[in-house]
């Protein structure tokens, strides 16, 4: 089956919330020496506006682990629902295994700061440069630094994927606006 | 109007991911002395299992702040789309100005572990404890320890609310099972 790719625009690293907060499984790819990897990851929270901060988790298990501790970046590329099989694919074999971007046909693309690659068939994807190692031993958490951010102007609701465990996710539904009730400085 | 409040059951703190995991919006309680305040939200990720690690963001401008930093304890409770003005509201004032539970007809429960209130219309509540403050100066970023959790058996799935700012939610949708694509020990 052929993927839908995205293009995407530049969008500012500031307001990269808006597609981080709701709490998306990713796809996190990397770059080092030779070897490229991409894995799916579901523990990560915005921590900062500007600088552009995101923590995440990336456990020592992991194949790109160390491919992110060495190269210090990686790229946070975020699905929708119809990518379902790969997210679960991805998130069940390992990079020492199998080329992960040949198997699951995703499509890297160039990024611009950063030697990881975008995977075109996600429709937002940041480039990320890591900020802070102090709590990687202890804690496997990596706080991240978005350096550029590319995200894809439709779909504008993107039907992002929220994993709960035990194999199950639930799919973005409805938009629901309360700008009215929001004091002016807290939008 | 009258809110609903959920009968909630112990729920182990090594499987709470199942909740948080999927990034809702959640209402935050603490208590320190005589003061009881709650606040929304958004910038959290689980980072264990075992210990239940939950990682979040809270701004030192928030009143809570200091309770919370002080007493070293909180709940964090969950909330489904049907309290969105409850949660929009709690996060557009503030705790030095109104007493939150009363003006927003919130319901104290009692805690077992912590003397912060379960707020018994959220269909989830966490007690937390703080377990690591050492990245609180420098980004106000709280690393808890779940050591209690309550939740109602129903609704099996949960409308929570996604906040992606500019005062827009997005409510989870529909759940998608892919079990049989996981490794058993990834489940």
């Amino acid at each position: 089956m052929t993927m839908k790719t995205h293009d995407k625009e530049d969008f500012p690293v500031a307001q990269i919330r808006r597609y981080l907060e709701p709490g998306p499984i990713v796809l996190v790819s990397s770059a080092w020496r030779k070897e490229v990897n991409v894995m799916t990851m579901g523990w990560h929270t915005v921590m900062e506006f500007s600088p552009s901060l995101v923590g995440c988790v990336i456990a020592s298990g992991n194949h790109s682990f160390e491919l992110i501790r060495n190269s210090r970046e990686c790229v946070i590329n975020i699905p929708t629902a119809s990518l379902i099989d790969q997210v679960v694919g991805a998130g069940n074999c390992s990079g020492r295994d199998i080329d992960k971007f040949a198997h699951f046909g995703f499509t890297a693309s160039k990024a611009g700061k950063v030697r990881a690659p975008l995977i075109a068939e996600c429709f937002a994807s940041l480039e990320c440069k890591l900020a802070d190692d102090s709590l990687i031993d202890k804690y496997n958490f990596f706080i991240f630094e978005v350096v550029r951010a590319h995200v894809a102007r439709v779909p504008k609701h993107p039907k992002t994927l929220h994993y709960t465990g035990n194999g199950e996710f639930v799919v973005a539904g409805k938009t629901l606006s309360r700008r009215r009730q929001f004091r002016p400085e807290y939008l």
